[in-house]
């Protein structure tokens, strides 16, 4: 699905990308969805304690606005940390955008990616608004895609399709990573766009179930954004019959969704910052889900395993001593480690708890030099 | 104190240091230290859940004798994850050690540190044990720290003198670093020894005190060893009067150890794998001691502050972002933070949470492409 430039998006959907200047390269920094149909959303947000200016100002329309219409996303800049003017700033984009549109402000999500702590300027995006808009497109997927990276070299767009009685339903996503991504809702920014009728309620139980399995089960460098942000609209445009309570039709769409996000979270990691090799750990043999995941994501987040990997260089006993630093109890006689062979691009490690039938798996990159260039590098 | 090779020991103390061949370079890797006079003796591990066997025979050790003599330490092997003959191995060793020294094997402490997961050559040690008693000596304090050391690139020897009741008592610290440093008794090797005349309860809560306020302060890479340990000898030789129950004297030895140990955590952390910055965190304005800990080790284990220190990089939203993921309650308008100019060895932040009065300090170094090449060969 890489450098796919002609996506069609779900029925109803439109989207652009532009250009505003934030970013100093002249690089696409500004890109806007939106919706003819209004839209139930859902959202989730990073579980940081300091959170950027736009999930205040999402979460606020969130809960004012049952019709969403709209989604605009910057990158360059993360308007986070930037104090009661930063919000001021999201909010008055959120207002710019629904003028260009004809909604209200309460109809406009909003997201923002990129450096932590320097104010957003607000006269650069208001004048990028109208060809933003004037550019909105059903098959401009790709421009707003890419309008969203920071660090990412190759956009992330995932597309689903599914029939729920007889009716076509389409989901398209879009992602940007590629570094401080982390679990605990590590999700760095994501839109899903979908045509599907579903509920309300429906709707954050399959976002929060397909996240947990996918974004949640990731890991570049332990480090928790402040601004992580996944949204889900849906417009019905589809015309299925609601999905409303778990049943076949429910599943499948779930499933699919699950799916999406999944493909997505798995471009990230291939994307990582600096990454040379892509890693799938899987444990089993847990007495939980939840023990089998805190045991992939020990040995995900350890900078000596990471830098193994990059090195090529099987030391198995920094996988042990990762297991043992979960905090997970285990024995050292239980433990088996298989370790695929490292001169691959992809690897894969199995971990064999031999304490239950649980299992769980995580997706990390190596640690390299790049990754560092990268970041003592941006600012 | 660095390479200093002349440092006498304690009262009744000596030590040895030769090179067994277990490393395959040729460096000191066996060390060893006797007291002449018998030791009370307490000791800190690892919460790593994988133990290297050392820890389970010291453990085994120091509960069957009130009258420790002697503390054996390789490097160039961890004898971790090595089974039941890794645990035989190290009973061998002290079995070796006691023979030599017409000791009983239940006096003889040990310690390895290395690589994980593959047998120690039990030979090769034995074969060495006659030359290393031969070796003993007072003053021979470098060739044992020289001898733990594994990716160190100096000696950490650090000593204390102080009066009890007219009496001398000294103290003299040695340990190894450099990497997979953590919190969490996180402290790699270390033994302290000294004739001070302490009751066993006091000695366990002294030590406790003092590893929490200087070793548990540090992390290299947030990676828990699996074979960290802190050993205490005293010897009474000092034939001051006992010290038992918290006091003035007993608070002079107390802050004397600390201090001991404060400066060996900074020696770590100066000779931190690839490091070419020390950092000192200081986060104040806290509600607790243990909530400014948390929130300076979440900045001293993110990778993206590591990298933008190395980068010499003001990017003060990767504090931001590392205070919020620390997940300690925390206001954005709250937050004052002041960082030191970067172009220096030495680099201070101060993070004031504006939420109480406690403080805490933590000591880190940056994240470096030598991190990653050492680690990425280290086999």
């Amino acid at each position: 699905m890489k450098n796919n430039k002609k996506i069609t998006l779900p029925k109803g959907f439109k989207a652009a990308g532009v250009s505003a200047g934030i970013k100093r390269s002249g690089r696409p920094d500004l890109a806007l969805i939106v919706s003819d149909i209004p839209c139930k959303a859902a959202a989730l947000f990073t579980v940081n304690k300091i959170k950027a200016a736009h999930i205040k100002v999402s979460k606020k329309h969130l809960k004012k606005s049952r019709s969403i219409r709209a989604l605009v996303i910057n990158s360059g800049n993360a308007n986070c940390f930037t104090g009661k003017s930063g919000i001021r700033i999201a909010e008055n984009i959120t207002q710019g955008v629904a003028k260009c549109n004809n909604l209200k402000k309460e109809q406009v999500l909003i997201a923002s990616t990129g450096i932590i702590g320097r104010q957003l300027n607000l006269n650069k995006i208001k004048r990028a608004l109208p060809l933003l808009t004037a550019n909105l497109d059903s098959r401009k997927t790709f421009d707003a895609a890419r309008a969203m990276m920071t660090t990412d070299r190759f956009a992330k767009i995932v597309t689903r399709k599914l029939k729920i009685k007889s009716k076509t339903v389409k989901l398209c996503g879009i992602a940007k990573g590629a570094g401080m991504i982390s679990p605990n809702m590590a999700t760095m920014l994501c839109c899903i766009m979908s045509d599907v009728s579903i509920s309300q309620s429906a709707l954050k139980k399959v976002l929060t179930q397909a996240v947990s399995n996918s974004f949640n089960c990731i890991t570049v460098d332990g480090c928790m954004s402040t601004n992580d942000s996944v949204f889900i609209l849906t417009n019905a445009g589809a015309e299925n019959p609601l999905l409303d309570s778990p049943g076949k039709d429910f599943n499948k769409f779930s499933q699919a969704l699950c799916s999406l996000c999944l493909e997505l979270a798995k471009m990230i990691i291939e994307d990582a910052e600096g990454a040379r090799k892509f890693i799938r750990i899987e444990v089993k043999g847990a007495p939980s889900y939840s023990q089998a995941k805190q045991v992939g994501l020990s040995i995900a987040n350890s900078n000596l395993f990471k830098t193994a990997m990059f090195g090529e260089n099987a030391n198995i006993g920094r996988v042990v001593a990762a297991v043992g630093a979960s905090q997970i109890e285990v024995k050292e006689e239980d433990l088996k480690i298989n370790l695929s062979p490292l001169n691959k691009k992809k690897i894969n490690l199995v971990v064999n708890l031999n304490k239950g039938k649980h299992k769980a798996v995580i997706y990390t990159s190596d640690l390299t030099p790049a990754y560092i260039k990268i970041n003592a590098e941006y600012n």
